[in-house]
């Protein structure tokens, strides 16, 4: 009845407990009654998962052609050497049995705690015991957007639509954020589903297009983890015209919902950073590029003193001038504006590099509220970025440096 | 991005961090902005919570119009004396104040720990610090859903949509259901929002009815909690032409869809059962009445022997029989027929009173499944009733008898 992957022509999945997490469902399996074309993004981390290896390899071998995806969490079946390269292969064989498909066209992915040995016997029993639940009900969606949680306090499902000469196109996707509590399951997956029909190098254009706007504009803690993955699958089942071009309007509909998509799950990551107070959105205009707007931005979002300034309702813009002065981007500080503020109302602290006198009442009543937004403006060319972030709050470091002891 | 109550006209949100709960949302905090009606029905439990009888006074005193309905999880305010009908009191006042609205337009729910001290300074502040946060964004709308959640494993959300000449009505809900290990907390509460114009009596009415058929159907244990709650408010912002009467096709479309979103949440609530590991919808047509129907399911459903005997993957129909037999209902058991199966496929095992022999392999894979239908079909009549319950594992006795020790 919510609108999620199940929507997605084509698309079957199911979410169940296998024991591997203590009362929780703790495996997901999406699946395609067609053979659907795939685009994924990997960890940039060198200590890199068994799973995450083994779905590169299967990508490899079929190019881009799959038919499930199978997710377990409560254990990363990371550093674990070949018991758990031996697990993450008897993961996808399960699977392709019990589906009768392939086993290059499953994709695996794990997620849980880093270091202790696979525990394959569950799992592999979990996948043989829910294949035969897979559905289309969109109880089914929320079981595996809920399997596939670590530390996340809550589940992180999205769905878009839109037309395209009459047919109702479906993108729908779930993910996972990174708990701050324990930052060995940081993980962050995000898997994606639409029925679009289209090329596949095009499929590739917008979703890394996407990633980029979206899972790479935020921030929790700057750390990737060994399981880091992001994908979409097309069915193509929707009955629209095969997308071959990326000045066709329809590539560009696609890609504009797609980005909507995954800003909405990025951005439902960042409002679930536990020891979090505060959610930010950073936007900065008049960049040179694209990447100067992104590389400030980041730099900016990832700044432990304008994080502080924030949970401490701090208005100090001197440290996001500051931030923004050592991205190793090159602009004129004379030529900055700053704004602090939220949808509804915003103050300008300062205009060409110089400082404004503001209301401090209205500040004060902007920095209260949960969810904040920085803008910065340069005057170096037409580029503009996004990202997210939180605050750095007490709660936080006593979190994380309690984690050991 | 997902739709949800923050799609209803008029409806504003949030779910916060308070600090009753640790490390999660606690705080929920829906808003209309316009006087709305409300329906709503309570705990039938002679032991009844302070926010429950506030809540009950306001509606009694308003006619049945609010503005909005706060929810705090974590501790249920129940078994807590004076201090607990002040802490109720507070938590009324404080969001009429921050809202600038009569405190009798305030409804309040708590679910959580019974009898333990209310923690009103920490509540009061929570309110006095959010509302500034209530918004529109779906993103709002899920914090809610998980504010509300006490041992439940994921959140329960639900949206429907239809049309009445050109407008989209949306009604939309968020529900909480009973984590079976801790019966002390099994409080169910749902609150459902909708935008359509409708007469008070009818709106009644239907919810009365939509009730009846979802959250009265299902069970898990039988128990009701001292702080059960379900309702809906409307902010009759559609621009649909008033409902006056049963007998406009528009009141019928409403119902329907208001059936739909309600059995859906409560269908939600099952799926929820920790320590439960099969679904189990039940179907009895052909008796005389509602009523008797209903009553016939409620007690298959609750039947420990029908539920052990779903644990074990056993196709005792006798006990369905039995159950049906001792339900206090009249009616000829040489006319039943019983069917077990579920969406797809369904096995006959009792024809007219005559036990058939049947496909065991078939009657196995139904079993296995971790959903599945039972039904009932009597001579006596053309009414009909369908009830959801969990089975009865060792994993759900297990956890029960060792609460308290």
């Amino acid at each position: 009845m919510i609108r999620n992957i199940t929507n997605v022509r084509g698309i079957k999945c199911w979410g169940a407990h296998t024991g591997v997490k203590s009362m929780r469902r703790d495996l997901a399996i999406m699946y395609s009654e067609v053979p659907a074309k795939v685009s994924a993004t990997f960890t940039q981390n060198l200590v890199c998962a068994a799973p995450v290896k083994l779905s590169q390899k299967h990508l490899k071998e079929t190019g881009g052609i799959a038919r499930a995806i199978v997710v377990n969490s409560g254990n990363a079946n990371a550093v674990t050497g070949k018991q758990g390269e031996e697990g993450a292969l008897a993961m996808a064989k399960a699977t392709a049995e019990e589906l009768n498909i392939d086993v290059n066209q499953v994709l695996i992915s794990s997620t849980g705690i880093i270091g202790k040995e696979f525990p394959t016997d569950e799992v592999v029993q979990g996948i043989k015991e829910n294949v035969k639940n897979l559905s289309e009900n969109s109880r089914a969606g929320s079981f595996a957007a809920n399997a596939i949680l670590t530390t996340d306090t809550f589940a992180k499902e999205g769905y878009v639509e839109f037309d395209i000469d009459g047919n109702t196109i479906n993108i729908a996707g779930i993910a996972k954020g990174s708990g701050m509590i324990h930052p060995n399951m940081a993980t962050m997956l995000a898997f994606t589903f639409t029925d679009v029909n289209i090329e596949q190098k095009l499929l590739d254009k917008a979703f890394k297009e996407a990633v980029n706007d979206s899972f790479n504009m935020i921030t929790v803690d700057g750390d990737t983890s060994t399981n880091d993955m992001a994908s979409i699958m097309t069915t193509g089942l929707a009955d629209n015209e095969l997308i071959t071009s990326a000045s066709d309007p329809n590539y560009k509909l696609f890609k504009d919902k797609l980005n909507e998509l995954m800003i909405y799950l990025a951005k439902l990551i960042i409002s679930d950073g536990e020891g979090a107070s505060k959610f930010i959105e950073y936007r900065l205009s008049g960049a040179k590029n694209k990447k100067d707007a992104r590389k400030m931005v980041r730099v900016v979002s990832d700044s432990s003193l304008v994080k502080t300034a924030m949970f401490g309702r701090d208005p100090n813009w001197g440290r996001v001038l500051a931030a923004m002065g050592r991205s190793g981007v090159n602009f004129d500080t004379d030529k900055v504006d700053l704004y602090l503020g939220n949808e509804q109302e915003s103050v300008q602290m300062l205009d060409q590099g110089k400082p404004l006198e503001f209301d401090m009442n209205l500040v004060k009543r902007i920095l209260k509220k949960s969810e904040i937004i920085i803008e910065m403006k340069l005057r170096e060319g037409k580029a503009s970025a996004i990202g997210w972030g939180t605050d750095l709050s007490t709660d936080y470091v006593m979190f994380n440096s309690m984690y050991t002891t």
